[in-house]
């Protein structure tokens, strides 16, 4: 395999209190690292996407909050937790789609609650070990969903996936793209199609790249060019990472996955979701209930390009994510096994076992 | 009405020899018209998409194979057939899949051999008659296409479109386009939703452009949330142009429309091709049938960018249209009648008429 899978998106370099974060907004044309100190800069990461990925901004924000907290030893008791709370809140606002980013928070603050009477510099090293864990356990999950995928597929397969939900989306492998890398290592040969997803091209810049770079044969299609391979034959299954998986399993992803999803549905194609657990939110009863994030127009009629591709002062309407209904899936695919529909009941079972 | 409608894509300078092209292919930034003497030149603007759209592409030929000839009077009958047909193979090889060309180049011919017992120079100037029939007959054709498609619509409707099968696209009014002209003439207030048309733009550039200029309410998504919005409820009816129809009903336009058909379909919303009869090929038993133009990769990974925002060298596939299936297709709007299922009866009854 090539080194692809040794780029890190999101890593923390403790010693200098700096997150190093590989700018995806900049690829696939220039390789940049940045290195950034402050909340702030954590946050504008995050919002201007040099950091995405359910998976990959829940890490971010994790060690971003560590980073915002981590000499803070000065401070009372109260004074910690207000600030932390408030870096919290601060951080949670950056994206509202992924629910891994409020996950990874909560899990921090479950960290510090749960060790809420210990001094502060010790609390300081727990949350450091948490948000460590967090980006470790990702890296477990996501080879885990690879695995799991694996056996829905076999060799020679054409494979579509839409947006990146690969190693940059990733703490490493990815959720959608970790089967086509883990089968790529053991000579699976498969033929993937890369949605190129517009507006930010995720799918070109990001996909084909990181696929290109493994020596996996990507072929880049845009995006309404999915029914015509669909169509052709070209394609055998379609894997897709998520940003929520709701309780009865409508799931958010990437603008334009719904669609994706009715076109597998009507070619007879099977439709998987990659969705680590910490993205399945039983909170949200259905797809109606998340909150869908609206971007500005401009990524649509300028971004990119030389000069703007449309007329000035256009409407727009620029939705960053959609929500697939469950009844389009074929199956949900975690680390801890596949679930299938009804995803009400596949859901809750894989719960109610976790908290036994 | 905006004087949207007087911009002309496709005009005749017959004292100076030339065609005058609007260059479509720099919309919406620049309004350029070029001058063309040649037949290589009219070739080079159709490959070049500066004028695009099947009745437009079909015009363009039909003068430009009269200019290719115009001063050939003092050629013998038979050099003068010769090179006519030459010309006509040349022109008809420049775009394989709309069938308008064809049917133009054909109409062209069929007036030369109706007429081949008279002098050359009558020739001549029946050839040029015929261009300019074949000019205005578009334009009553797309008045009549507007007039029978606004039957099937309401006021206030949301209506979605892809590409560009506007004005633009025809003599005047466009295929698809023209119910929403004819409809805001008469205060229908529809609000339209137009696919920006990856990877050339045909939806941002030139639809957007178009009804803007109209002052038509239009919002402007990318291809990938057609579905978002119909899941929305925000679309009433799909209404597209189409390059090919076969026999059976099975429609070839700009790719990603079976896409749009599909999602039309599964929201259980009406989707209407606005096809002229002469795109509809008799000849062509069904899709499968028809020649898909593949174009450059180049014009997925770089055009319009200020870099190319995918891996070099990375696999592409870019066909310039697909074929919509007959069964997702809720009637065909022609200039003499709405066609409904089954297709091959109601296509062929509408033939029969005619040699009648």
């Amino acid at each position: 395999m090539n080194d692809v899978l040794d780029f890190v998106s999101v890593r923390l370099d403790d010693e200098n209190d700096e997150l190093i974060i590989l700018d995806q907004s900049k690829l696939p044309n220039d390789l940049i690292y940045h290195h950034y100190k402050t909340k702030e800069e954590i946050f504008k990461a995050i919002t201007g996407l040099e950091v995405r990925g359910a998976p990959a901004i829940g890490i971010a924000a994790a060690y971003g909050i560590y980073l915002s907290i981590k000499h803070l030893n000065q401070k009372s008791h109260k004074e910690f937790f207000d600030v932390f709370e408030q870096n919290k809140d601060f951080l949670a606002s950056s994206r509202p789609t992924a629910v891994n980013l409020f996950w990874a928070l909560n899990r921090m603050e479950q960290c510090l609650m749960n060790n809420k009477e210990k001094s502060i510099s010790e609390i300081i090293g727990l949350l450091k070990i948490e948000a460590e864990n967090i980006r470790q356990e990702d890296e477990a999950v996501c080879h885990a969903i690879g695995v799991n995928a694996l056996t829905l597929l076999t060799p020679n397969m054409g494979l579509l996936t839409h947006c990146n939900a690969g190693t940059l989306a990733t703490a490493k492998y990815g959720t959608a793209l970790a089967p086509m890398y883990l089968g790529h290592q053991q000579g699976y040969d498969f033929r993937v199609f890369a949605d190129e997803t517009r507006p930010l091209l995720q799918g070109a810049r990001l996909t084909a790249w990181e696929l290109h770079e493994a020596g996996i044969d990507v072929t880049l299609i845009c995006d309404n060019m999915a029914s015509i391979v669909m169509k052709k034959g070209l394609i055998d299954a379609v894997l897709v990472g998520c940003d929520r998986v709701a309780a009865n399993g409508d799931t958010a992803n990437k603008i334009g996955t719904s669609g994706v999803a009715i076109l597998a549905k009507n070619y007879n194609i099977p439709f998987y979701v990659c969705a680590p657990c910490s993205t399945i939110d039983i909170q949200t009863g259905c797809g109606d209930d998340i909150e869908i994030e609206l971007r500005k127009g401009e990524e649509i009629t300028s971004t990119w390009y030389q000069k703007p591709r449309a007329p000035l002062n256009v409407k727009t309407f620029n939705p960053a994510f959609d929500v697939t209904d469950a009844n389009l899936i074929t199956a949900i695919i975690t680390e801890k096994g596949i679930l299938y529909p009804p995803y009400s009941e596949s859901i809750k079972k894989l719960f109610e076992g976790e908290s036994k």
